[in-house]
């Protein structure tokens, strides 16, 4: 894949100058990525990925999704918050339009799912007027991953027999027009809030005034099905208390209001893995990382797969330096080979560091033989499992 | 895959008998399945399923997506309205319960979202009080389906800031008491109702009679994201019209309500393929057929692909008098071998039937040799294209 970094849009087309009906024109597909894990996307979603000849996506998709993509398609991020420019909607449309224009097929890959507040309507209106031909993928939606991984069912047949989704403006003076808060403050279900923190003291101002009791149970969501998911249960009252103080609370978020947010305990079993919260480095060369990535994330582990690392030492020390000054931010760093061992403390001395790089990470060995060789550089495993099971 | 039909639940296991933590018990995975389309289940799901030892699925899902499970897996299906008996909620928890405490992968696989109106929290509270380790795995509930395929945005920017899914139940005179209709009527958003049919007068009634406008406008859709997906838009005020006499439109089946409903010319895409709503039967060995089949799917086309037909009789000929006997619901049959042809009818004249099997359905031919051999036996092919290109 070849990504221009941070994408820049393509310089404009004047809307005017484009033909209502273009011939040859290949296919848009609108799709959903889900909510963050890369397994939630659809089989049909990765189908369209596997043919896309360009892609454009929002900043908050796994990376491990876009990564479906062939190799040569041409790879847009349109842009993340606080970092790059973000691309307007209007960009949005015509890069799509001047895209399939020239054949090339398009994947316009959203969060979640795209009819829920994924502006799928603006973005299919433009297609259709300019004559480009279209596919929606539907997505799994981050109201939906709550219920699977944050344990809160946001339906249930005692205790709520209806949800609503809402979503919030960021320009906080329309949301009280928008929104009839009294009807939702009413609602005879789960309220699930697709807004963002810096709404939260009006919207839940306005829950309040409107007769909702403070007491009804809350949960912030944050970056659910990911490794890294936080959930905090609060009440209405205390939302923005807690959510507040919490800036570092970045979208993806959402907040589930209702009676259901009490039956977490029934459900819960993301959260409750024995390495959940745990972030775990494996320096396996790729190809022979499989059989030992796939028990760890089961058992919840955030995993990063070092792929520079190889039989000899890698010919770009990028990812492998990355990892390194990043190295105290792990849980654990797993070690499934005497190589691994070595190229890695190698590299660490040759980058003027030593061992106290670790911090608190940590280490683990795959094998007598990398334990030793670990021993040679005057660090001790913690743990030396002979198979791949986790203590 | 082994799937006694129909299935019968196990005898139940009494629940005093069960041990409260059972060890080595396998885990079970509570799967979304989707809204119907084989493609809309997520990857995870998929990979849940290759996994499994025995599945228990909810009769509407699709049968191509129980068929992700390993040929030696244990298939239930948990009964058909109206057909076979369906089996209890108490059945299923012990099922998921025996069956994992044997040891085995169990997939407990449910149509849409398991979050959504799936009564996925009596499921997992009864695996936790067992002991069952479980993992829920979310799908793509119908009414982001009816977004995307349908193409009725369920949000939109400027029109719904809101969407609320309400379920109702078959026992109409708990819907009253159970639900705030005034204030679903005062909902600032779109209203997806996922209800049987057989309670629309009397939630259609409480709306109106709450001041929902009778003008509201709405769609029916039934069978969402399947090659024959149906879309009635009307109105609030006379959707008990349009519904009830269509005693036909079984689950799955969603009504939609709001002003989203016009947008939908912005949208569509999936009912206005070429092929929608034809449905085509390819006689091409099935090893042959997927070249031809993916361009006359992205048609849109329902297509029934016989594996049945090989080169040389089939040896079990079950699949193509099933085919045959239902000849005249296709609207095309597409031969693309002379082979074909000469199986089919022969097989056809066996059956003691002729020509007049095909009723009105059209014949297309691959290739000038397969329109050869069709003529031998006096048929004449309607459509002979040279190439997979649909006319």
């Amino acid at each position: 894949m070849t990504e221009p970094s941070p994408s820049t849009p393509p310089a404009p087309s004047s809307p005017d100058t484009v033909a209502p009906e273009r011939r040859g024109a290949a296919k848009v597909y609108l799709v959903g990525a889900g909510p963050g894990d890369s397994g939630l996307i659809t089989m049909r979603g990765v189908a369209c990925l596997q043919r896309a000849e360009v892609v454009l996506y929002d900043y908050l998709v796994n990376p491990e999704i876009v990564a479906h993509a062939p190799a040569a398609a041409e790879v847009h991020c349109l842009g993340k918050h606080g970092r790059t420019r973000i691309w307007t909607q209007d960009e949005i449309n015509r890069a799509m339009v001047d895209f399939a224009a020239q054949g090339r097929t398009v994947v316009r890959l959203k969060g979640g799912d795209p009819a829920v507040f994924g502006r799928i309507a603006e973005e299919t209106d433009y297609l259709r007027r300019h004559g480009i031909e279209f596919e929606i993928v539907p997505g799994v939606t981050a109201a939906l991953a709550a219920g699977s991984y944050a344990g809160i069912p946001i339906t249930h047949r005692d205790v709520a027999s209806a949800v609503a989704f809402i979503a919030g403006r960021e320009d906080a003076d329309k949301t009280e027009t928008a929104l009839d808060f009294n009807a939702l403050a009413r609602f005879p279900g789960t309220l699930v809030f697709y807004m963002g923190v810096t709404t939260a003291p009006q919207w839940t101002r306005a829950l309040l005034d409107a007769g909702k009791s403070a007491d009804t149970p809350a949960a912030i969501v944050r970056r659910c099905s990911l490794p890294d998911q936080t959930t905090i249960i609060t009440t209405l009252g205390r939302l923005t208390d807690e959510i507040v103080p919490a800036t570092k609370l970045r979208p993806p978020l959402v907040v589930i209001l209702g009676e259901v947010v009490r039956l977490k305990p029934m459900l819960d079993w993301f959260e409750r893995r024995p390495l959940f919260g745990q972030r775990v480095l494996v320096t396996r060369p790729a190809d022979q990382a499989g059989g030992l990535v796939e028990p760890l994330a089961q058992l919840g582990a955030e995993l990063r797969v070092q792929p520079a690392i190889r039989i000899g030492p890698p010919t770009n020390w990028g990812q492998v330096d990355a990892a390194i000054a990043r190295l105290s931010e792990f849980d654990w760093v797993v070690f499934s080979s005497a190589n691994g061992v070595r190229y890695l403390l190698d590299r660490l001395r040759a980058l003027g560091r030593d061992a106290r790089a670790f911090g608190t990470a940590r280490l683990a060995v795959i094998g007598p033989g990398t334990a030793a060789e670990l021993d040679r550089y005057q660090l001790r495993a913690d743990c030396v499992p002979s198979e791949y099971r986790a203590e």
